[in-house]
């Protein structure tokens, strides 16, 4: 679906063309245009591949999809993917693409199964003509701090996760969800790694040293976009790394408790051995067993029995079985 | 055993040729030819050593079979040996090997132990005659695309069968099975990796910076290779560390379970305990046990010992022991 | 809120200007302002933007505040921002800013969320003529020594607490306590290497190599710094290794502590069961049972429990189970 | 013990010498010497260092023994150390040490605690004159080549006894053991890959880049060489990781069969407190128990408390705890 | 504490000097002091830095102590630092420091809270005219290579450590104590890590590639003492892998163990409730109970008891339970 297509020129918008007027534009001093779709079709991508001449092998990864983040170089063309992540039903992760072809006189913007429109960009860059003068490199600069900004949120959502489990791992009883909560985080947590750490090696050629000429103007601006993925990537592996310790952590909740348990088990378990084993005792038939003749041998034996018990109680109270 | 062979001139098919008639077309300028072979015998393998002066220690790594996946060049040939990867019976994997030589005007390609033709290749290259007229190095492209793109069938299974085990993970009972096959899973994933890995390094070395002659057109073509590459060792490095995580939370889950049978067996214990010491208490000897001849004892023994047995039942259930 | 603004011309300080004033200073030659600010508002910082010049991308990365510990230059300016760690109530670590701004004749510092003064700084360089006078290079490296010093004390009461710790678990009793401990110590661990990991490699920028030139003529002083870090980071990962190993060793405890629990209570089990078996039998109603009327049957028969339990007794203990 | 000592000319053996004649035969052009050595003594060493003239630091480390395998150069002689690794008695691994010298006319090889001769080394060399024509690199590259393929039958070892252990892994009962001989592999391994990891690194110093003068026409095949340890070295590491996971494995296991006992003990605790609390009640001595004085009473409780049994022990099994 | 401090010539002592003769000693040509401090006081340091010109940077460090192991060059002078290791009461490391400072004509060696001296070295060097003629480079060279040395014993008491704890983990009972000797062995390793592994970095810029000027003609010296660490490296990195192990493998141990005395107290608890269920029955109270008065009734019953018990023990038996 074609969003939109502008033509630029010295930092403000000319006009709304067509793609038949592309051609036309393209061939103007000083001028870029930026076309936008959106879950483009097969047709339309081929439609801009002939206008723009886009290389054969980065339009088939726009086709094809789930590639895996990188910047390229097309003669002077510059191809980047990356992808977007966005919260779904059931805290499930989806995922979907943005590819971006940034030439010396035109940016083509794809997004594909995102719900997250760039038209906020357009409007901010299109607010800062002093920018836009700068031309393809300042645009493709933005379309990526958007992209990247926007990770935030999820990772932001990924620590509120992990701290509500933290709260539940010292309570006892709730190890079962905890497990398989954290289970379920570090599944979302190695999809946004994906989308990060190779999109970070890929930002990471965009400035410092050799730079496509069309970035070569914005170094400063994509060290800053750079910047932003190495904290997100850090933010990641600290998460994956508390996620390992949780649940290392989570299991040794379980035992200590099933320790605890078992000792008190065996408390219980003692104090009625006991009681048993006495009342086994004056239940034996033997003849001679003064005591079952004694007036008070009953309540006496009940109260022993009792005091045993009791013993026992204080006894596994004390040393904190009970 | 020879599969075909044949030459080219000008992106053109010449002609099926005779191993006799080899030396002949390599003579003539333009003019490139591709011998395939399936299983190679010694002798075949020695014939086109002496055909085109191939060097002794790559013909014995064909030989021996079972190398790591490499690229090396010997003078102005490039050697490249990888792995493939099937699924036989019994989900198991089998390994087979290809190897290519990539000449200035000649291409061998040698299958061994492996089901998977490379047919479609060459009727792909041979439609194509405008990429077939740059020569051997677009061969190797073609058959280091389509040996990589049969890598993805394999690594997508594995997901599959992680998910399978996943899935099972949080049902109680199925903890015996559940590690057998994440021990099963990890071994085939570690036989991917000794084939993915060192591929990737290996097609590394055929872009960027200093290239093999053969592949010095077609740098764009082996960084998309490349990239599949670095996709699919992602996807096993995920996989790697998701198994290691399943098999801790499957432990986890054991412990959690067995902890939840050792509280259940306690609440049980404790409830018959109780009612097997007060049976034992009215079961002793003693004259004066007063509530022996009561009309209602029985009754009310009776009820009592269901009394105490239902209260501790309830409070067992609240706790969540039940 | 600005602290001071002082201007300094070889090495001595000249007046405690206004802001008004700056741009006259600025203007003399050898001479250098050095604005202190504190928990800065945006108008204040706006204000010394103006004043110095300061990059956009660097001012709002002030702004916003939680950012990445990074050195970055922006033309003639070097940007630096740290974090501050302060222990807080409860033992939470609390993360404050710095950022320093050094420019050819300026050095502008802000110091944001954090109870450390920089006062102390300012008076040892004032105090140090001969020093001060090689101008914003000193107070960088004066700015960045006090901060990397400051985290001395909160890396040792990381090593005080893990001691603390490790002295309990190898006490009976303490593991859900020890537990828990661990895992609050690793996260405030994991806060500290954000803010250190990456001023290592920020300071790595600063000495060997190219070097921004304000820093040029203080290698050997950055240096030292960088070897702090290096230090700092250097016990940080022993602290993270030893935690892991902790909280395993803490796990193993509480095994072991169980398996010595489930070996007492199967010992006394063992001694009671005896003993209500015994009773048992002789509590049944046949009647050929001679010794139920023996004299000394029932003394013989208490004996002989008694006896009994006493054996298994000895045994259990003997074998260590009791 | 001097094994011999034989001087080739263009690729021709001329004679077996004695080490008198060494000095007279290095002296003649296009002529080498080849001196081997076995559990040398000092005096041999020595003997050797005058005639070659050697570098002291590297005598001295073939007299310690126990070097790290390193390859290092001293002038114009290259020295290469390393470790044999043979199965000796209880599958213990021996390690020995194999040192060569390779000058520009001479070679010197020392093995020390070894088993392995290198005679079928110097009779392939001599049947090869056309490669031993190339002088000592070749002898060089003969002997690294012939050391490094017998670690494979090593490494088989290992793998062989992994898959050994795993087999038994989830059959139960075999915990003890296999937690042990995993324990003496994982020993093993360590040996082993002190031997493989920095002899890999030595002989990557062989070939590609600037290379020892000695073997400067050789780099082909070191780089075979080179290659083998790499394949050896992933074969190690894929070795290690098993292994981890294999220990993880067989504590998960231990863990599911406790609990499948813990849950079998449960259910049969339950059958029979079931059974005794019931005997225990009508074994109390209330007066008014009608059911007591039944005629069926008798069968008829033996067959309630059977029937309890029975229902009790059909439910255990449907859920799987018998 | 000032050792002694002697002038060398050509190799040959000139003579023991007092602090005051330095300078002139210093004037002379072909002539180097070498000053040694033992427990350095803050004014003989001040003294030394005055003499011999040190930099403030490298005197502070030494002042304080506890520096990480590095080597830095302040102009012409090399300061090396590092940590000596010995064993102390109770098996605990006590970290000494050795600094030194080598210049064009001064060797300056300091020693701190260490027992072990550096005698041995001077003598070594002053029989070695030769050698000593080189001048501070090799005296640098020798002080380190002496430090390095020892910390083999160091090394190899923790692989006795090791061995011994190792084989008590096999042996039932000594889960606790070996728990608690590996995290104390752990312990000791880190902190010998914190010596070697950045001294091995320090000693790696002293040879290779560009050299500080007083160590170039000493290049194979000091990669044998870098090789020597690269050893001690492997060794504590091997300690570590083992230990992490060991630990592991001591707790499958103790959950084995803890399985095996599950399933004899299941057994043994299994038998006794038999028993007691037997003699439950014939203790009930019902008048139709035959058995009860047939004359071998009693020892029917016993022996009935005795044989369900003998059965179930020898199937315990057969199964291993017991």
């Amino acid at each position: 679906m074609l969003i939109n297509c502008v033509a630029y020129q010295e930092g403000r918008k000319l006009a709304h063309i067509g793609l038949d007027e592309i051609a036309g534009y393209l061939a103007k001093p000083q001028c870029f245009v930026w076309l936008a779709l959106c879950d483009a079709t097969e047709e339309e991508l081929r439609r801009a591949q002939r206008e723009f001449d886009l290389h054969e092998l980065a339009v088939e990864d726009v086709l094809h999809g789930h590639q895996r983040p990188k910047s390229e170089e097309y003669d002077d063309t510059l191809f980047v993917t990356l992808h977007t992540l966005e919260r779904g039903a059931d805290d499930a992760l989806e995922i979907g693409d943005v590819s971006i072809f940034a030439g010396p006189n035109f940016v083509v913007s794809v997004r594909n199964r995102s719900q997250q429109s760039f038209l906020s960009v357009r409007q901010r860059a299109e607010r800062e003509p002093q920018a836009l003068r700068e031309g393809p490199g300042f645009v493709l600069y933005a379309l990526l701090d958007a992209s990247v900004d926007r990770y935030f949120p999820t990772i932001e959502a990924f620590e509120t996760d992990l701290e509500t489990i933290e709260e539940k791992i010292f309570t006892p009883g709730a190890a079962r969800a905890n497990t398989q909560q954290l289970y379920e985080l570090k599944q979302r947590i190695m999809l946004a790694r994906h989308a990060v750490a190779p999109l970070q090696e890929a930002v990471g050629k965009l400035w410092g040293g050799r730079v496509p000429p069309v970035c070569a103007a914005h170094s400063d601006y994509m060290r800053d976009v750079y910047d932003h993925l190495t904290r997100i990537n850090a933010s990641l592996d600290t998460l994956r790394e508390m996620i390992v310790m949780a649940i290392q952590v989570n299991l040794s909740m379980v035992t200590i408790e099933e320790s605890e348990t078992t000792k008190r088990l065996a408390a219980w378990a003692g104090i009625f051995a006991v009681a048993t084993a006495l009342a086994g005792i004056w239940g034996m038939n033997f003849e001679g067993m003064p005591e079952l003749k004694w007036h008070y041998g009953y309540p006496a034996a009940l109260g022993l029995i009792f005091l045993a018990c009791l013993l026992l109680y204080r006894r596994f109270k004390r040393v904190g079985w009970l």
